[in-house]
């Protein structure tokens, strides 16, 4: 078993190595896998469709902990889901909805516990990480936990069309899931058109196409350059098919 | 026991890696936690303060590994020093004596003990990590230590009244701890007045305030925006009590 | 035995964690070391002068998964090259041509095996995962391999006089090996003439030198400053003797 980390808290600030030390003291010896912590900063929805394509290659036990969390401290709750033998911890803020409306069975707790010292600012550090440390280290915490009938910030759980991530190639992440889509299918993006291509070196370099990358998701490359910077992709941007 | 990285090696740089290859061969099994390696580059006032706002919630025992360095390879001395039951090895050149300063109990060593090979721009690896691991792995280096009456550079303990950090949110973070201050102060900033609020969440989006952050310190905070853009913040701005 | 990691996946992009979880699942318990996951993108003439500066450090018996490949899913071949007592897993696309060119003793295997599931953008995670851990966990993959005359792709072995990285404080360094430098010897790089320094501190601030660096290499760099920006660097620039 293994906690993931999944978050926007910076891979390069001084955050995530304070959510470590807690997991290092409360889990020992369990490994501690970053998956991602520059999700996109805020950016709940954007977050969801990441979360939910990358989760399912995750071994079952794996407990994430899930954090986008733009309302810290205020009245959202704090939540446990757990969707297809998978653990998430994190905020009912939409942020789990996409991969627990999407499971085939989902559970869902509220965290009734506050520790003695909590900051408004950090709960990925004071709340989040222990509870994920307790489930990781094998054990359920029952008395810190109440059933809950399901999540009370929900997103719709279909394809995002719009751009969730762009990495540092500068390749433009949708939240469109390809699986479904036909090869000869065209894609728009900012007025330009994309054609398909399986892998970058079968497009001509400089051309933008899309593809289906490694998570299933419906991607804007170009062949050794970034498609970001040719067609001006941010995430937000619209995208359609042609 | 953990060692606890605090450098400013840049976190996508190649030097953590080649420390991390130190550390597994000198100190195998001991966790290692990246707490930092974007402290702000060469500015030893803004890493000793960041260093001791941070340190007080790692565990007695802890072994930091604490290295801004732009002295590297020339006469500052290399240091081991022991404040309140955590170790820390790092240069003597200001970056050790906020955190000396403030504890109840500090002890310090030089460094007498040099590598065969030592390269002049990477004490941290060839130097302080053999020294840190040695430490971490329960040993104590003792013919490699020379106690010493205290370190010869010191910065004032006090508080920093200026930005020490922006973190990749846009928030600045500065010098000054906010347990004493009360929560009616106004702080400002490049002539802006900054109210107090509690929580992200309770401040008017696009409005800066200053809030207590999650190691104690003021930091200037936008509710879902950059202060820093906002306010034309960097590290060294000063900050004032209105 | 450790595995090493050596690409230009992005050490803030959702690719290395996905590398791994595979690893946690294949190899449990065998130490994982990010040496660098921000090598120059595509540029595989780079990373392979990067990676030969750097592996000799690390212990006999270290594997590298080492990818800048931007090549992936086309017909260009996987495989496993040992070279004095490490092993390097990773695509034969020259990359690891320098390190096994320079070495006094080589073999090298192509990787006949293909997962069930494989992303063709991402034999990082897929395919070369899996036999990196295979090797780090001390089996050897012999139904995976097939022994090799050597590697298909071969770069010159010889000093590359180019900057080859340029580090976040601006230091750009080269691919030419200092040792058979002498210390009196001028470089010259855009025009400008760089006298040798042993080490920052003994440089004037605001000066750019060259230095041998933590690794062997020729690096140009400004004391307190940053090389890049001072002289306009970045990677491919030309470097020559005075």
């Amino acid at each position: 078993m293994a906690i993931v980390l999944f978050t926007d808290f910076g891979s390069h600030d001084l955050y995530v190595g304070q959510v470590m030390a807690v997991l290092a003291g409360a889990a020992p010896g369990v490994p501690v896998i970053d998956l991602l912590h520059d999700a996109p900063a805020f950016d709940v929805e954007s977050g969801a469709h990441l979360l939910a394509a990358l989760a399912p290659q995750f071994p079952e036990g794996s407990v994430f902990l899930a954090v986008v969390d733009p309302g810290v401290g205020t009245g959202r709750a704090a939540v446990v889901v757990e969707a297809d033998g998978r653990h998430y911890v994190g905020p009912d803020n939409g942020l789990l909805s996409v991969i627990a409306g999407r499971s085939r069975a989902c559970r869902t707790w509220n965290i009734a516990w506050r520790p003695e010292s909590l900051a408004p600012s950090f709960h990925g550090r004071d709340l989040f990480a222990p509870v994920a440390a307790t489930l990781a280290a094998g054990g359920f915490p029952a008395d810190r936990l109440i059933p809950a009938d399901g999540l009370r910030t929900r997103l719709g759980t279909g394809d995002l069309p719009r751009v969730i991530y762009v990495d540092h190639y500068g390749n433009a992440m949708t939240g469109i899931r390809a699986a479904a889509l036909a090869r000869d299918a065209t894609m728009k993006v900012n007025g330009t058109p994309l054609p398909f291509a399986r892998v970058f070196g079968e497009a001509p370099p400089g051309r933008a196409f899309w593809h289906e990358n490694s998570v299933g998701l419906v991607e804007i490359s170009v062949n050794r350059g970034s498609a970001a910077q040719a067609l001006g992709l941010a995430v937000g941007q619209r995208v359609e098919l042609a």
